[in-house]
């Protein structure tokens, strides 16, 4: 057995400038509109028509000539009389007169000869009459042709991550399928021999894989498309042909344990050899062992097995891929707060810290934790705090950042 | 045709009440873990084991008795003995007497004779023997048996919506299946003789769905199963029929048009004859048509068929019996952020108002919006502001609460 130190740690943010510069959007894919939802849109989304495409009422009530009702009160209204009803495509196919009106309801056409709807809150009806007892300014209650979206223009951009509402304009413009950007199929390989498989009891020295259901978990968060994780045994040649078999499958691989120093840290060695291994190494705490390299292409993420350190580094380096390839913001997706320390966080200078940290009484308190395999420490904290190399720590009462879980 | 305006309009905050006192959360069901993750615990969850359920190495490197490396440094290291190696799950076999070592990698058994690991790091590598370079103190890079996790002991409490995290410390306890708070079944009627299915062209009077593709990935955002969106014609038998049909197949009915006042707002007098119907119109704006009535006991929210006021009614009422009836915590489910107005807003009291709002500069402008129709006004809006019953509006300057969409 033979183990030796690392050559060199990156910087995280060295890291993050090869993902940014090796890691581009994904090919664009058309999708139906009902599974659009949450994808990002590859391409303008431009409006083939005008809404509304036809002047339509807002209300219920009646399609009026608003200087019929000018002056109209409860005490002084205006009587009209009813010609006809408007119902949503369902014209009245009548002229509304001086004196006339029509009864419409909402988003029916507004009749010719009308130009305002009076609500009918403010009316009284009657036999063949309506008393109207409120005036109302010409164009009130009326939506016009393009008012809302314009024929030709660009609703929504490329880039878009596409929200419920944004759906239901897409649909409303009569679009049935998008271009969107594809997500990224995201390969697991899960080292380690001491590793029973999730759903089995820990037993004598075996422990049960906790990292597949979590990258799982933080897979589909990031829009990629996660396949079922492969365990592989810490043999050198079986590890390198599942990794080849992945990297063909799929658009990033997640290899967790087997990135360290030690003798059956086989992935580094493998990668080393017949791809290309930039970071091995990475001045930051927990997950220091974590790798990023490259088999014909495919960007290989080296996480520790070590599930707190898997987790740090999926959320600092692997994450960022996945987000990338799908077209999604780069950063953090954790909603963010700034916060005041009820306890100093101490780092070491050139090394970033990935903290985690409780919300007490609307303040930040780092959890004293005595190792990175403290699992429980991600299950008991709200979320974490990062200290960047230039750093040595933060003094009680500073104000910092907090990346909720 | 007969119209007439509400009866009584609701504040928000009895709508709420009104939810919170009809709608509980659903029964438990079992899940496999791998699908656990997003799901909401239904009981608390007790570990079986303890972890680590060993004395285990936190750190490649020897695991040695601390007291052989007091006072080493580079240039006085150690000398100790390698006995053996003790790989994960294979422990070593040997007893570490004074001045002997065992090569550790990472999470393997610490043999018996040793209490501290010194990091590979921290060492130069000889034939039979190892020079250590730092001293250890004992228990160094040692992680003892329950530190994470002891046996007996609550890791997660009912309630808790199970983050990727959560998932992979559970799967490390040996959980296969977690009793989680079922998805609520949520069924959605479209009504409107003017509505033409999403995927197709708008076409002369005729409009397309909108809100059958926005609602379904609000039902999904809010943890409910959405079932296929049903059509429905304008007529009162058809709708009270397929109400019926809907309540006895879901747990919530969501139905989009036929709320208002007007001849073929049916939904409302359906409700209040086969049913019940304690709320028909809310003094909110936009979305005041809103209604939320009782089939056999399962709540039907009447949601108004104009876009933004469907968004709206979905937002304040039928999303949070979604999120409740799913465990989940009944308020907005939106990022929230306080900033300061950049131009007043407006409001009348008595209503509440839901104000869509773009953030520029770090300040809120309010989107100036002529009608209630202008779907495009919540994809330009980055979130929205509620104006609650109490308030006439605020005035420029003033730090209020911002949904982020």
């Amino acid at each position: 057995m033979r183990m030796r130190g690392f050559r060199e740690r990156k910087d995280v943010e060295d890291v993050w400038t090869l993902i940014d510069e090796r890691i581009q959007h994904m090919n664009p894919e058309s999708v139906q509109l009902l599974e659009a939802a949450g994808r990002v849109l590859a391409r303008d989304a431009v409006s083939a028509v005008d809404v509304p495409a036809f002047t339509r009422s807002a209300m219920d009530g009646y399609a009026v000539r608003a200087e019929d009702t000018f002056g109209a009160t409860p005490d002084d209204p205006r009587p009209l009389r009813v010609l006809g009803e408007s119902m949503p495509a369902r014209p009245a196919g009548v002229f509304v007169s001086p004196e006339g009106c029509v009864r419409i309801m909402t988003g029916a056409p507004l009749p010719d000869g009308a130009d305002a709807v009076v609500p009918v809150e403010s009316t009284v009806p009657g036999d063949e009459t309506v008393q109207v007892t409120a005036a109302v300014p010409p164009k009130k209650h009326v939506g016009h042709v393009g008012e809302d979206v314009r024929k030709g223009s660009v609703v929504l951009k490329a880039g878009r991550r596409l929200r419920p509402q944004d759906v239901g304009l897409l649909s409303s413009l009569g679009f049935a399928q998008l271009f969107v950007v594809q997500r990224p199929r995201v390969a697991t390989l899960i080292t380690g021999n001491e590793i029973l498989p999730p759903g089995s009891m820990p037993q004598g020295h075996s422990i049960v894989d906790a990292n597949s259901p979590m990258l799982a978990a933080l897979i589909e968060r990031d829009g990629g498309l996660g396949q079922p994780p492969v365990p592989v045994k810490d043999e050198r040649a079986t590890l390198a042909a599942a990794l080849a078999d992945a990297a063909a499958q799929a658009d990033v691989v997640l290899v967790s344990g087997s990135s360290s120093v030690g003798a059956e840290d086989h992935a580094p060695a493998i990668l080393r050899e017949k791809g290309d291994l930039p970071v091995h190494g990475v001045a930051m705490r927990p997950s220091s062992p974590a790798g990023l390299g490259f088999w014909d292409g495919i960007p290989v993420f080296l996480l520790p097995g070590n599930p707190v350190s898997c987790l740090c580094a999926y959320d600092f380096f692997a994450g960022r891929a996945i987000r990338r390839l799908g077209g999604r913001p780069k950063g953090w997706p954790h909603v963010a707060l700034q916060l005041p320390l009820k306890r100093k966080i101490v780092s070491a200078l050139g090394r970033t810290d990935y903290v985690r940290v409780r919300i007490e009484d609307a303040a930040i308190v780092p959890l004293a934790i005595s190792g990175a395999s403290i699992l429980s420490s991600t299950t008991r904290a709200h979320g974490f705090v990062i200290v960047r190399k230039d750093s040595e720590g933060h003094a009680e009462g500073t104000a910092v950042t907090v990346h909720l879980y």
